[in-house]
C-alpha cells in the first residue's frame, strides 16, 4: 500500500499547486478569494483530479489538456462540500477538523463562496485548456454528471429522502428501497468520479468504446467510495476522519450498511472493484488503477 | 414605446419556448425538475437572453450559436434571484408576485434549485451551441463575469458592505463610499448584461474592437439598470414589481440615490444610456439597441 500512498501524494501536490496558481491572490476579489482559498485548501484528497490526470496520462494524453479539468473538478467537488455543510443542508459546523466555510465566513458567503467556486469551474475549463477543441465536451461532461444528470440529482434525492418526502417525488412511481439507494449514490458521488474518469478519456482523444469503459470504470469505483463512506460512518475514527461518525444513522440517511448490513455492504465494495478492473483491461500498464481502486475500499479516513 | 415592447415581447416568447425545451419533463428529474421550472418560469423580462440575440443577429451571426447562450444566461439570471432570496442573503418571501423558490419547495432546494441551474447553464451552452469553435470564448466569458470576475464578486461586496464589513475587506484600501457603490453595481448587475452583450458579438465572429464596443454598450446600460432597479425602489410601485418596495433603504444597501440623491441618479442613467448610443453606432440599423437602452432606463417595473 505504501507505493499508492505515495503516488497519491505527489499528485495531490501536483493538483494543488496548480490549483494554488489559478485560485492566486492576483485574481480573486479580496475576502471572496480568502473564503474561496480557505474551502478549497482544507486538506482533501483530490481522488477526483488524480483519476482524470492519471487515465489521461495512461492514454498518453498531455497534462496541458487535463489539468485544467483536474482543477475544475475540485472546484466542483468543494463548492459541494461547502454547499452541503449549510445549516439549511446537513448543518455541520466542521469539515477536515477546521470551522466549515459558513461558520469561519458567514452564511451568506457559505452560499457565495460555493456559487463562486462552482462557476470558477467552468472558466478554469474553459480559459485554461490548450486544446481548445476538447473544451465543449469537458463541459458537457462536468455539467451534465456535476448538475441534474447526477451530482445535484443525487444530492436532492438524498436531502428529500431524510425528510421523509413521498416516494413518487423522488423516483416517480414505485420503487423499493433499494432502488432509491442506488439512485442516491449513482448520482450523488459515482457520478463525479466517474466523470472524473471520463474526462481523462476525453482529453486524451480516446475511442468512444474506450471513453465508456472507462466511465464503467469510475462508476463502479465511485459506488465503492460511497459505500465505504457509508461504512467509515459506522466503524471510522471522528480523529482519522476529522469529522463527526454516527452522522448517517442519526440522520436518516439511507446508506448501504443500513439496507444491506455492514458485511453485504463490505462484500459490495469489494465486488465493484474487481468489476472495475475488468473494465479498464484494455489499458496497459494499468496496475495504479487498480491500486486506486483498492486504496478506495481500504482507506481508513 | 409600443414597438420595442411588442419586440421584447416576442423575443422574451422565443427564448421562453427554447427554454421550455431545453428544461422539459423528459431531461430533469422530478422534483429538482419541478423546482427548477419554478425558478425559471416566474415571468422575468429575459432581457440578457434579448440583448445577446438581438446582437447576434445585427452581426450577422447564427440564431443556432446564440440561442443557447440566451438560455444559459438565464438559467444564471434566475439561479442568482433563487440564491438571493435565501434566508442567510436578502430573505425574500416573495419574487415577482409569487412565492420564492425557497419559500415554496424548502430552504435545502432553493439552494439545490440555484446549484442545478448554474451547472445547467454550461451544459445547455457546450451541448446545444451548433458552432463547437464558439464554445469555449463564450463559456469562459460567461463563468469570468458571472463569477469572481463580476457577478458573485459584487453580490458579496453588495451583502458584506450591508452588514457593515470592515471597508478594507471589500475593497482592499483606502477607498470612497463611491468607489464601493461603483464597485458592487458594475459587478453586481452590469457585468451579466455587459456578458450577454459580448456573446453575441462572439457568437457572430465579430472582430475583437467590435466585441469591445459591444461590451461598453453593455455596461453602461447595465449600470442604468441597476440604477433605474434602485430608483424604483425608492419611486416604484409595489403592484407593478411584484416586490416590495422601499427595502434598500430599509436593509441598508448602498444604492445610487442614496450616495447622490434621486435627481442625479436620474441624470446619470440618462448620461449612460446616451454613451451606450456611442459606442454601437458601427452597427448598422442599430436602433433597435437604442430603443432597449432607453426601455431600460424609462421602464416602470
Amino acid at each position: 500500500m505504501s507505493n499508492i500512498i505515495e503516488y497519491l501524494e505527489k499528485l495531490k501536490e501536483e493538483t494543488d499547486n496548480y490549483l494554488k496558481e489559478i485560485l492566486s491572490h492576483e485574481i480573486t476579489p479580496i475576502l471572496l478569494g480568502e473564503a474561496v482559498r480557505y474551502a478549497m485548501f482544507g486538506g482533501g484528497k483530490r481522488i477526483r483530479a488524480i483519476l482524470a490526470i492519471t487515465i489521461c496520462r495512461l492514454l498518453q494524453g498531455k497534462d496541458e489538456n487535463i489539468f485544467p479539468f483536474a482543477g475544475a473538478i475540485e472546484c466542483i467537488h468543494c463548492y459541494s462540500l461547502v454547499h452541503d455543510d449549510l445549516p439549511a443542508m446537513d448543518n455541520d459546523d466542521y469539515r477536515r477538523g477546521r470551522l466549515s466555510t459558513h461558520k469561519k465566513f458567514g452564511e451568506a458567503m457559505g452560499i457565495l463562496t460555493g456559487d463562486a467556486l462552482l462557476t470558477h469551474a467552468f472558466w478554469i475549463l474553459a480559459a485554461k485548456t490548450k486544446a481548445k477543441d476538447v473544451v465543449a465536451p469537458l463541459v458537457e461532461n462536468l455539467a451534465w454528471l456535476a448538475g441534474i444528470g447526477g451530482m445535484v440529482a443525487g444530492q436532492s434525492a438524498d436531502i428529500l429522502q431524510e425528510r421523509k418526502a413521498p416516494w413518487e417525488d423522488l423516483l416517480g412511481k414505485e420503487k423499493s428501497t433499494q432502488d432509491l439507494l442506488a439512485y442516491i449514490h449513482n448520482n450523488k458521488t459515482a457520478a463525479l468520479i466517474c466523470c472524473a474518469c471520463k474526462a481523462g478519456a476525453i482529453a486524451a482523444y480516446a475511442k468512444p468504446e474506450e471513453i465508456l469503459k472507462v466511465a464503467e470504470y469510475g462508476i463502479k469505483i465511485g459506488l465503492a467510495f460511497q459505500i465505504e463512506d457509508d461504512i467509515l460512518d459506522v466503524t471510522g475514527s471522528q480523529e482519522k476522519m476529522g469529522k463527526k461518525v454516527g452522522k448517517d444513522q442519526a440522520s436518516g440517511k439511507l446508506t448501504y450498511p443500513m439496507v444491506y448490513g455492514l458485511e453485504k455492504a463490505k462484500e459490495k465494495a469489494e465486488t465493484l472493484v474487481k468489476e472495475a478492473y475488468q473494465a479498464i483491461s484494455f489499458i496497459p500498464d494499468n496496475v495504479i488503477l487498480q491500486d486506486i481502486a483498492n486504496f478506495i475500499v481500504h482507506r481508513d479516513y
